[in-house]
């Protein structure tokens, strides 16, 4: 049965917050709809939308919210994966009953010795619990961060006893063997994407699914071009180019470099305040990667970006 | 200022659950009361109470509900660090409300790249908007698990600006040159617990306040045993008595290896059951260690136990 899987290029969108660290929700609403405009779904509530440093509550009320300003939940792939079994079906159903397209699930990340028959119960619990056939799960593995793995057992047991939920997965792994493992599977009607447009070249010519990536909050159109043109003669070449944007951009920790490249393109002070323990990058940091950005003649279009939603 | 800070033994409560994963709430009341006959202290919602695979209002909910049931607030300190800063606001706030005597509170444990500087602005900010005089912080060092840390300087910061509300650590790290190098610093109020009663002697000859054990939960008596009479002559005598229980049970996965050894001897099936990603024992496996600890004439008191609440 086709699953009618998502593809493409995803971003988990970063989150802007006011000076009490709140969440400053018409502004993550306009983002959402500036990446739609560049041609980019949304992976909100990721790693690097700070999810984890917000509430349940808020994301169920943020989630409310950026879809009353008018985004497309078919365009919407939320994180939903919390510690607690109680925390992930609540924000899974309501993921679900908002009409999101899918939900990227972390496995649960405090107890770190659990194994994989530990972690199939507890992803049949969330399944059976959300008791919704149109849920479909793209499993979140980010070893780096997570600790807990998602492993090939793992995949191939929960694909077997729902077929029709488990959808894909996100490898951030930041290991190309695995994907390329996964890819070797050819497992029916499950999309595989790349954890960062680094892959995302390798991933496409390899029947994957796209990518799910922090640097498409300001690179999200070139991105994009590649996961298109990837048939293209000059594939490589664009792969080169937002590669380049890239390895700029890691040699700063990731979320304050991410929010400070589009404080700066998008001449708004604001995009720089973090939720602790997260902080903004120091002045001079910024000022570094701007200029290292400028020497490559990186731009943000932000032509459709003041949307009056 | 004298802060009349907490001292003896804690246990992390282990948490009962139903067949469907609800908590059994009356069944975690009637395990504090035990606990509080064994003269052991309730650090609820610890990592061995499977606290973060509850959600922070089931934790609101069991805090109520164990209060209701007659255990006295003075007697808890739960544990209430979660990844999100509101989270932890919301349940600390709620633990001081209805009188604890103080809170557990981990790190955010998500992101891992975090430093002292951005822990400093995640504790203060807690502290500013819980904004009550009456709360006790005693933070939780625990590196395998959180793998964020706690450091000295953390520590002396925290202090410099909340004199009166932090009031002291357990130390979790395994590492006894790390809970040493606290000793060391005698610093006002500050009451140092032991992760386990492995270091409980040695913390109470240096100054230290007690421990914080998981074992607290099968082997209280015996281990208040050893932090009342640290002075006595045959202290050392009584500290190698606990460690042998402890290093028999510590050879299993810990909380299983509790909920295995509370079932059998409460007898009570129900206690061997835990939220997923965790599970049981396997049944060859508490039969060992059940084995082994009858084998060392290893018995729990529950003459108090069926206390009807």
């Amino acid at each position: 049965m086709k699953k009618e899987n998502l593809q493409g290029v995803f971003s988990p969108v970063i989150t802007p917050f006011n000076r009490d660290f709140t969440v400053d929700h018409k502004k993550l609403a306009n983002q959402c709809e500036w990446l739609i405009s560049q041609e980019v779904g949304l992976a909100i509530f990721g790693t690097n939308s700070e999810a984890n440093s917000l509430s349940v509550d808020e994301k169920i009320f943020l989630l409310d919210k950026v879809i009353d300003y008018g985004i497309d939940p078919g365009k919407l792939m939320p994180g939903t994966g919390c510690c607690s079994m109680t925390d992930t079906i609540n924000l899974t159903k309501h993921a679900v009953k908002v009409g999101c397209a899918g939900v990227l699930m972390l496995p649960p990340f405090y107890y770190k010795a659990v194994d994989d028959d530990g972690l199939f119960k507890y992803f049949s619990n969330i399944i059976e619990s959300v008791n919704d056939e149109r849920l479909r799960i793209y499993l979140y593995h980010i070893p780096p961060i997570a600790m807990v793995r998602i492993s090939l057992k793992l995949i191939e047991a929960l694909l077997k006893k729902f077929p029709n939920t488990i959808a894909g997965i996100k490898d951030s792994s930041g290991d190309w063997n695995n994907t390329q493992q996964m890819l070797d599977e050819k497992w029916d009607d499950f999309g595989i994407f790349a954890g960062s447009e680094s892959f995302l070249l390798k991933t496409m010519q390899q029947g994957g699914a796209g990518c799910i990536s922090a640097t498409a909050n300001v690179n999200p159109r070139n991105i994009y071009n590649v996961y298109k043109n990837w048939q293209k003669s000059n594939a490589s070449y664009m792969q080169e180019e937002i590669d380049r944007v890239r390895s700029i951009v890691q040699k700063y920790p990731l979320i304050p470099a991410l929010k400070s490249i589009v404080s700066h393109f998008h001449e708004d002070r604001g995009w720089n305040i973090l939720r602790p323990p997260l902080k903004e990058l120091h002045p001079n940091e910024s000022k570094k990667l701007i200029a290292e950005l400028e020497a490559i003649n990186f731009k943000i279009d932000h032509s459709s970006l003041d949307i009056s939603l």
